[in-house]
């Protein structure tokens, strides 16, 4: 008899973690938010309403089906330890990037990028962060506390170098973020980051408050005055090209998104990030 | 003594049906909706509503209170039972086309356009319909059903003809559906839809998630990356002028939508809809 | 390297189909629902939930951990096709049946309950059904219809018998429902049912519902006036013994249930009910 | 054409104004709420959730449908004036009354209550008032009104006399209340509201908020401690055989009741109150 | 012992009244609301979520921590009393005005801007009004009654003079009130206002309502059409250079703000405002 | 002119620290919670709430105006750092009792509780801690953390002593900590409780998840089968007489609670904690 198993996946992510050579994971870090909690819950989310969506793009013209995706489930993190958790992300992320796939991972809060970079940046040389965000998070310390979803492009500036940090849509910040950003030189236009990356391995972290409240309410910390969903399109699709080694979502809070509007605004980010930079075969 | 009925109708749909030129009609049919069920709660709600607006258009410079509208409540659809409910529909829609009075239907799941259609192109010749909508639901069968919110336009192409259906704001699709959308020539622009169709019966049918998820979350499947209110608006004044015979506005969940922000805006569609196409006599 | 792989079951649910006797089957029909939709999303939500309980119960003294289980997930249901919908359902429980173990299922709407029972009792001789709920569900039809969360109970009369079906807890009907129940015996105190079943197959279904709404308001059709928790638990505690093949719990509509708490009260009533009728072994 | 109206009306209520002998009146007064404002939608809520319930009453053995009620909508009410609000309240009772039909007010904030007694007890004499509520309402001001859901059955006191006021389920007052209470011997057990008011024309006023906030939440100011719903129901068999003139159910927010479990309830204790007290020809 | 007060008051707010030029005053009026209550609740939320911003303004390179801010806490306004809460509101902002402190109210209903103008203008000679809504609130009665969030503005009208108000924005509104606006010449674009009030002492009151439902759905009436975040900014920023003399930022009702995206904009409004038109020192 | 703040303080707590004997300390921890995070909000939305009732208590015939109440805030602790933040609140705890003055906190996570009592065990002998809660908290480690939620009497048994606790009301635990309970005889009956403790000083901590979810459906791990509000009352009831030395109510989540129901729970356990057990003078 055909037992059917309705598994909990993303869209389309119907492979097993051998053939696959994109792997989707759930990364619910959810300890250092100050303002509204909940990032823990939308991995689970996001899967649940990407079945609302299309595999199709109409404006890819790619479908999902033709590329070997894994959803692998999300990480079990030890909660109230902030530095336990970020050693478990870099742990698997490490067994993912050798294995030769594209990880994209779901977050929860913007810290797991930490260790998601910390890792890749083991095992690509030269690697620039490209960050799409309302907010600078160039904090030096923020409640007292290093590592932090405040401080977090500060913390992996000191592990790629200064100078290897992109910022696109920052729109909040502290006078002393925006002193040390330009002094660094992160705050950029799309066509530059183009320019400035090309050829080098690229991560793309995606901070969902990048586009307006009125899109995605459903963040940490919403900040008005943002993108609309399309001019965030457009900005990704301006990075096609670039060698793209992986790449997140966060930020995402469920429990702030009674509409799940925010949900599915990520989910479809995800979707275009998979159609565009995701691996039909493993990375060379 | 006076006594006071506040009943509950569409903003200033103060006449009996036999007075009245335009018919608003409650159709709140739920049953093959795959995502976000609720649209049953649809008309109730845009009622409710309708009584935050006023019942003046600073765009139009019309008043609703010019015209003669009566709000004959709720179709009762079997629960379940998909043909029998498009039945109902249909039978009901045939006397108010028979009494010349001008349609207006809110929904409810999409499927309901089908028995409209199905009746008004048997009392008119060469019925064309203009869908604005962020799907096509053009696809051939649906979770191996022929009835669906997803094929609903096929259904339509069966009845009208596949050279007479417009489809203006659509953003998601498969794959077949484009190719087919391509074939019979569907998609288009606004001013494209204004040359093709003019002289002939025309039907309006609006899918709220045309707006982005932003104006309109409240939605069985909304989309990411819609129309602006404005931009909607001024679509629909574009077509002024046409020999619009009926129309409706569908796929409302009011489940979806805690602040109301779809509801009113799917409220004030139809109020400018009504100023624009209704009738103040019958139709000739 | 170690796969993690956090997958959505219920709790403890962590065995193979194969190595299972105890087997949890989503069920999310949603189709004749008149009142208040959103049965489809219960058993996902009641699986995410789970994993706030113990899997060890102080009440039972035993543990989840001791059983065999197997989440299997959800079954695929054709949207706006109830009798397609049943059958899919009766052709799973057949096989489930066949390989000799316990079926758990977690509804949707309690129409669901049909297809079970019809394969149940081909299988077994003799079946009974204990029904827990708040409504008789009696009805010969409803808005015209036999196939409905109204009439399931009068279409288990026409399955296993009118003699066969034992109701606890009903504090609504209509007046027609309450004279055909006294005319078949079906409302009982639960003693009544100990003694009028023991030795022949038993299947338990439990409607939410039966609990009184500041208990479990997320249902679609909440009845003032119902259990307290410890009264439900204390009435299945006073089946034990009975010759259990199989139960489910239906009618939970997360849409209705923003604490979640209808949705815990559903995963506690389920473990408790594997915990006291599952098996370590299959079905002898 | 048989043209459907599916009018918004209170469950059963299908009778016109001149038929009826029970006359339903929505009285969406909401201006002095001091905590939780939203009375103002409890009648149309009420009406739109009525219809989950049956028409008969298997406690009573009664059915709604033996009996002709009309449901006349609300009452318009002027916004932020207190005693304009009253007057049209006690106006359109006096109407009521004056066609011997049973008035029955679904609130709207309890400060009703004063504007309904008002007018009654210049057509009856000697009119006690029997008042179900967690709160005392006796204050002489409140934040330096007269007119307030919090002194209202003082005022009351004032138009029927300090002695015609029986207060059951009350649990919270300031000392002052308590002291006042005690000097006119208002608390009483419902023993002995039947035995005081035996004989005499009585007026019945449910606060919602009688219940526990687990029963019925969605109320202005929820008093955690107070009855199950059976609790209440019984309170109100309890009374039958009194010569009740009239009843309202006051102090429903449904903005605070997103389960719709305090809708449900109230629309139960109304259906009960109509079945109990009601009348099936007009009042001798 | 060093005594942590970690007291509620609006992001950076630190200072005594004494010390301070700038001075928030919440001023919950909510009474004469006729569509959706819950204006009470805003200058609370306000403040709470004023604290996921910074207090460093990217736009306007200034930072609140250069100001000497006071939050004084919320007015209290006798409930049922329109008249009464006027002149609250009034002689509070006498004393601030006599004070020389630049007075923010956080609202509370558009009405409370009445009681605002009435006392500037008793202390400032030609005070002109710049609102920003989306209704032109300039009926001459509403529901009967004067007094109201609909006639706010012609009663401002009556104390400024008719030529003194400057409409932004107004996208709703009657014949009678736009024949009424086009009378008095009210309807501006911002280019105008500037030019027809430099020099005089201005007082600007802020409607959310002006945004579009989709960036602040938590208002008493939504207006779907308007602003963006930024464009109300942008618009804001056009005024730079007028006398401002105070403002308020009116109609936010946290209770249909699920995801607190209107507080959020409201708060922001407030930062920028305060930013622009505050006082470092006290107003000369 | 008098300056009205109208400070955001708990129900009648309007004396300074300097004249209190009765202190109010927020505590919003919200680090180690696993299932369901938000008890940060907790003590902001008790405050806010606690207006809603009475200062006087029926039961008790007392009133809190009576005492001298101060409600100091909230204490600032650092995000993502649980050491940390224990320290500072035993640092401030510390303060308080050294001033002999009667802590009650609102948390905030239970694991806050180790914080007070670390503290106070070094200032008064023999101190005994009474545990009101559906869990036991008797881990060893919880996901691989020693300091959690889930082991937070583990850790007070390791300070006190283990026989130093007192369980009421624990109907969840894992099947080693019932072992491990057994073993210290912590499980009690409240008549155990005061034979016990009787002349010993005494903390009490009240873990709000006790009661069923039905009355507190906003916790952090809703238990189904709890107790009612009236039967933890008259648990408390039946401590007075007992020494205690400090409270604290725990483990509310307001994310969870969109009635506000539990909120309103936890600010009438406050008020009857502090009538019961708060002192007029300071603590001899």
């Amino acid at each position: 008899m055909d037992v059917r198993l309705n598994s909990a996946t993303f869209l389309a992510a119907n492979c097993s973690y051998q053939e696959s050579s994109t792997v989707i994971i759930g990364c619910p870090l959810d300890i250092t938010t100050t303002f509204r909690p909940g990032t823990r819950f939308a991995p689970g989310t996001v899967r649940e309403v990407s079945w609302g969506l299309e595999t199709y793009s109409l404006l890819q013209d790619r479908d999902l089906e033709d590329l070997k995706i894994c959803d692998v489930g999300d990480l079990e993190l030890p909660f109230g330890n902030t530095e336990g958790a970020l050693e478990t992300i870099q742990r698997y992320v490490a067994a993912v990037a050798a294995d030769k796939k594209f990880p994209v991972l779901i977050g929860g809060e913007h810290l797991l990028t930490l260790g998601v970079v910390k890792e890749l940046s083991r095992q690509y040389a030269d690697v620039v962060v490209v960050q799409i965000d309302a907010h600078a998070d160039l904090r030096e310390t923020y409640l007292g506390e290093h590592l932090s979803h405040a401080t977090v492009m500060r913390r992996i500036a000191d592990v790629v170098g200064e100078g290897s940090i992109c910022q696109l849509g920052v729109r909040s910040a502290t006078r002393d973020e925006i002193r040390y950003a330009k002094q660094i030189g992160s705050l950029c236009e799309v066509e530059e980051v183009v320019n400035r990356v090309e050829g080098r391995p690229v991560y793309v972290t995606v901070d969902l408050d990048v586009l307006d409240p009125a899109v995605a309410p459903g963040v940490s910390t919403p900040e008005p005055g943002g993108l609309t969903f399309d001019e965030l399109i457009s900005m990704l699709t301006r990075l096609q090209g670039l060698g793209v080694i992986g790449c997140d979502v966060v930020e995402l809070s469920p429990t702030y998104d009674p509409t799940q509007q925010s949900a599915i605004a990520a989910a479809k980010v995800i979707r275009e990030l998979i159609l565009q930079f995701g691996r039909k075969k493993g990375i060379e």
